[in-house]
């Protein structure tokens, strides 16, 4: 199955007429994942035709409103839609006190089950952990406490390969062995090696969200190898000296993070709304870094 | 001069694709208040060229999110546009304490003077005056504690009548007396007839506010004959069965409201998100009173 990403805003600072900030779902083995969540995030999910029931898992890196402003009003609008699913928040503590405060002052508690996971550990930590996936915290460098999120496909079975299974003549009730790596003996009792009859699975996908920090090669270890990196660059090179003193990235900077961390593919997002044009944010990024996709509200990418 | 109303947005409940949350801008003696602060607010203000400098009161009837969730926002973007002018904010005691403990977290004070007016009072009081113009809450009979506003200009000073005051001779130490209605003695010592020698000012403009709200006779004698009533209609008869147990209205209590104040003018507005036409919410409150306008998102309705 394929790992789909959509950007449903990938601006710094404030929404305005045509850009949004930040908010994606990342589509990864059945669940459907939103990260960060702006203000205005419910009217693009509705427009990038997001079903708004299958989220059930919100995360969120920081307490900038450019990153939750939207979360307390998609919470309301869940209610309204008398939606009965479980949600679930990882956010920074805090959070949870907002929007319950908000809740309280409204009289309007939501009708499904809501779980706040607050985060404030410094290094990088298991938060959410299924059959299929696992997600951990990435501890980043900004003004105030923020973690990015790792998402990783667990190792799926091995595929038997029911030819050779067949003509090793082994008893159905060592299948699942079989997929799970294990040698079994077949009806002779002969013991026979699963790589003789088993194929590999799918090589699981992984996708780290990184926004927002200052350049951070902290993160390098957490994000090692990952297929797709998304970095925050802010700037492009000559704005460079308000990278640091906002504690956010040039284009070359998420570039070299993505180099030494040999990740597949680079996105880059959270463009200051200064620059009308993306160009050179991906042009910067491929002096260093080949594989540069440039994030942009409504579109999606595609990993198979 | 006019009277100038902007809708932003005038619809229930959650803000969609299309249709947004209520907030408007009214523009009377050369205030430009904003009323209710749904999500998305900021974008409608950019879309339909409002600038925010310009904005220095902002009014919220109540804490449901569909009428408020836009203003942390809002505050926050006033920053981060390196605002300076005083902001105050008439809004129902707690929204201090969300907005604040939203700034607390993000480690974002704003560089200007924020100014919080906690409202408590169930009887109508002056909130804001200035030499030009008061502005008045309207307790309202909502789910949660709400008022609706309303805006009153001070009658002016009356015109001098030039040729009158030249021909009466009367000296131009009495002008500012004359402009403020007192009968003056001309230079011969003889007492001079005010409206002898001066017009009468314009007739002040007012308008209301009221939403969200059921059908509330309490309120009349508060918007007795203002010039333009803005009122909720969440719903057309066929749903009228909603209005009571929801404190909303329909068209024909909004029409019924407005007849019975002897108002100028209706607006209909706040209209439940399942109508897609909403030439009903018309037809039905002109059954009852003559001069109905509905209110759309970017409308301008302009009173002279």
């Amino acid at each position: 199955m394929s790992m789909k990403l959509t950007i449903l805003g990938c601006y710094s600072a404030t929404p305005r007429t045509n850009t949004n900030p930040t908010a994606q779902i990342l589509e990864i083995k059945n669940h459907m994942f939103l990260i960060d969540c702006g203000e205005g995030t419910q009217v693009e999910l509705r427009r990038n035709k997001v079903k708004f029931s299958r989220i059930k898992h919100i995360f969120i890196s920081h307490l900038h409103g450019d990153h939750c402003f939207g979360l307390v009003g998609l919470i309301s609008t869940f209610r309204l839609l008398t939606r009965e699913a479980d949600l679930h928040i990882y956010a920074p503590k805090g959070l949870k006190e907002v929007i319950t405060l908000q809740m309280k002052l409204a009289d309007s508690w939501t009708n499904y089950n809501l779980y706040f996971h607050e985060l404030s550990a410094t290094t990088s930590e298991l938060i959410f952990e299924d059959d299929k996936v696992e997600v951990y915290t990435i501890p980043l460098d900004h003004r105030i406490y923020t973690n990015g999120f790792l998402f990783r496909e667990k190792t799926g079975e091995r595929k038997l390969d029911m030819n050779a299974v067949l003509n090793e003549d082994i008893d159905v009730a060592y299948y699942r062995k079989l997929k799970q790596g294990a040698d079994v003996p077949n009806k002779k009792g002969e013991l026979v090696a699963n790589r003789s009859v088993t194929k590999a699975p799918k090589a699981p996908k992984s996708y780290a969200f990184c926004s927002d920090t200052a350049y951070n090669e902290a993160m390098i270890p957490i994000i090692k190898e990952v297929d797709v990196l998304y970095h925050e660059s802010t700037f492009v090179e000559k704005h460079s000296k308000l990278a640091a003193p906002t504690k956010h990235c040039t284009a070359k900077q998420a570039a070299s993070i993505a180099k030494q961390a040999n990740v597949g593919t680079l996105i880059l997002g959270h463009y200051s709304t200064r620059y009308d044009d993306l160009s050179e944010f991906k042009s910067e990024a491929e002096t260093i870094f080949n594989n540069v996709l440039l994030a942009k509200d409504g579109r999606q990418f595609t990993f198979e």
